[in-house]
């Protein structure tokens, strides 16, 4: 299960003091390989197939070869059988266009087995293409007032329900004090309970909870949809008062997320679910790590909190991937704001002194049929929560 | 290696006879279990996590146990330690959103290792939504003039050429007689070839060499870029002449190219670049397999030729999962066009006598590399590729 020394690694610190800044934008892959020399011709491999993809004949000689085509930095020995190969490539390649950048760091190389996406960076001037979140962790606890600490969050299930259902939920736990409130993904604009309808409904009922407890619960509006009427979602679920938007980029690519982040007009943070990005991640030596995937991608599109199932409930990551997807929402970008972690996927308060353990006190725990389950009343279950919550951050 | 003996199943059969004909659409899962119990549990677990995602308590006796979650419409052995299991979902949860179609289909439960979505069915009445291919493998043939039997195609490549030289390229190639000349997937609008110098380029070059030919070869323009601009980019190449237009899903997502492919004022056939979709694909026991990924979705979301990576060339799918991808462009699918499979990735005129064997006639061979570097004249290689290819169909 995806996971290795690497993070902790001498190469990755180097990564951290020196690639960034060049003036090339680098990839670390994960090389499955028996020697060396198998591992330095698999990485030649990549440098070449990830720019000019054709036979030496094409370009040897020309200029192309000195500065398009991926150049080799660094190759090192990882775990045995498998070695760390850091390929630069010139900014160039890929200008603005975030899809090129992502296309230049993995396109066809995921198409090979034993090499996976550890990570990237980019040289300071390349992050004016990418303003970054908009919120972050800190312009997401000045909107819900919580000052520090892990942030409860809950969410409106199941999918069948009636918007105005939706909004009773909303209202009880916005009342037992509920910071964030998020519509479950498979909420779409079903018939059931209809994209506005559902979106003005918990708004209401969110506001009229706040303007009882004087608190400052936000509601979450799943905003995931085809192409780029999630656009014109996103925007209605600001007019109608929602507190953030939510959105899937394995279903709708990441360039569209950055599209809405850096929109002047629109003024909501941001949460990234994880569905169908599972291939992406779950294999140890292929695909992109979980580092990478949400941690580093979700921060470039400009996102302010990155949803993932968190160890502990019904999805399989270690605690040890769980603590690279916190420090992939932190680390170190150009500058960019750090994000949420959102641990989430079967949580419950029995899991909270682990978690703080392990996330700290800057993330939000996404615990919703749990909560929705400890007793018929919700209000209460938010109260019990919290002093759970509490708890685990005092022992 | 993504290969099993799913497709000779009886189950499979089974599929294409009944579900089809269900008012339901199914998804068919291969689960790695021990047992039948293992298998049933895991498969329960999948029909509640795609629907309602919450405990029994939040559905059970209402409504939305009866209609809303998934069923279990059959579970059958596979090989020794798997399962198949068909779960059907009601159309109402999804309704004409492909995002969420895809959500229900494999949703969270791509985020579960040891779970592979295999292919699914849709009723006919949800192809309302989904046009399909307008040209598709018939289409495809009028626009190129060629009635019967594998059709040529090469790229244009590498990355950091300027407009004029990609021209030129394109000239001697259509010269020759190449029937599909495509960008390279990398190609997007760097300064090195700016997108419409490099549209107009290549168009007035494949007409003019169509000109003097009295040939039909087509240009099919890369058109991937960040979200809304790629719809921009492909109605320009249009507006500019070209033959058609390539782009990547495993970057865009799918819905973009139904939006594309739907649209009143669009005329082109679209080709999908598999860059980026490895992971969704390489594991034998998760992600999505190439029958459906590059098949089924692709016909799905109205794309006209799918590209995908070829046994005998620099990567790996075998020649079974490249039958089987072949499979998934023509299957009965309520009606919709097949499309064209595009084996590409290191072929060369050495595997053509395999490849005719594999994909029979219809299928379109991609040469990049090989066909640009035979020799210095690129219009003597298209007429010694044509004549290697003759040889093969002929044999």
């Amino acid at each position: 299960m995806a996971s290795n020394p690497f993070f902790e690694s001498e190469l990755f610190n180097e990564l951290n003091d020196a690639l960034r800044h060049s003036s090339r934008f680098t990839a670390t892959y994960r090389i499955a390989a028996d020697d060396y020399a198998e591992a330095k011709k698999i990485a030649r491999g990549i440098a070449v197939e990830q720019t000019v993809e054709c036979p030496d004949e094409l370009f040897v000689n020309t200029w192309i070869e000195d500065s398009v085509i991926g150049q080799i930095e660094d190759l090192k020995k990882a775990d045995p059988g498998s070695y760390y190969a850091i390929i630069s490539y010139s900014p160039d390649t890929v200008e603005g266009e975030m899809t090129e950048l992502m296309n230049m760091l993995f396109g066809n190389t995921s198409l090979q087995p034993g090499i996976r996406l550890m990570s990237f960076e980019l040289p300071d001037s390349m992050y004016r293409h990418y303003p970054g979140p908009k919120f972050g962790r800190q312009g997401i606890r000045e909107l819900c007032g919580i000052e520090k600490g892990p942030i409860l969050m809950s969410a409106l299930k199941p999918l069948g329900r009636s918007a105005k259902d939706f909004g009773e939920t909303a209202y009880k736990l916005a009342l037992g004090g509920c910071p964030l409130i998020k519509d479950d993904h498979s909420l779409f604009n079903q018939s059931y309970a209809p994209f506005k309808d559902r979106v003005k409904a918990c708004v209401d009922s969110v506001n009229n909870a706040n303007a009882k407890t004087g608190g400052r619960s936000l509601y979450i509006a799943n905003c995931t949809a085809d192409s780029m009427e999630f656009l014109e979602r996103a925007m209605t679920a600001q007019e109608l008062g929602a507190g953030g938007i939510m959105a899937a980029p394995g279903l709708l690519g990441l360039s569209i997320i950055r599209e809405l982040s850096s929109a002047p007009d629109f003024h909501l943070p941001i949460f990234l679910h994880p569905c169908f990005s599972g291939p992406l991640v779950l294999s140890a030596d292929s695909g992109i790590s979980p580092f990478c995937c949400y941690g580093q991608f979700s921060r470039l599109a400009g996102a302010d909190a990155a949803i993932f199932t968190s160890f502990g409930g019904r999805f399989p990551f270690t605690e040890e991937v769980c603590r690279k997807i916190c420090d992939g929402t932190e680390t170190e970008m150009g500058g960019l704001r750090s994000i949420f972690p959102v641990p989430s996927g079967g949580m419950k308060w029995q899991l909270f002194k682990k978690m703080v353990q392990v996330y700290g006190p800057d993330a939000i725990f996404l615990v919703g049929g749990a909560l929705l389950t400890e007793s018929d009343d919700l209000t209460a279950n938010m109260h019990f929560y919290f002093e759970k919550l509490n708890e685990a951050v005092n022992k």
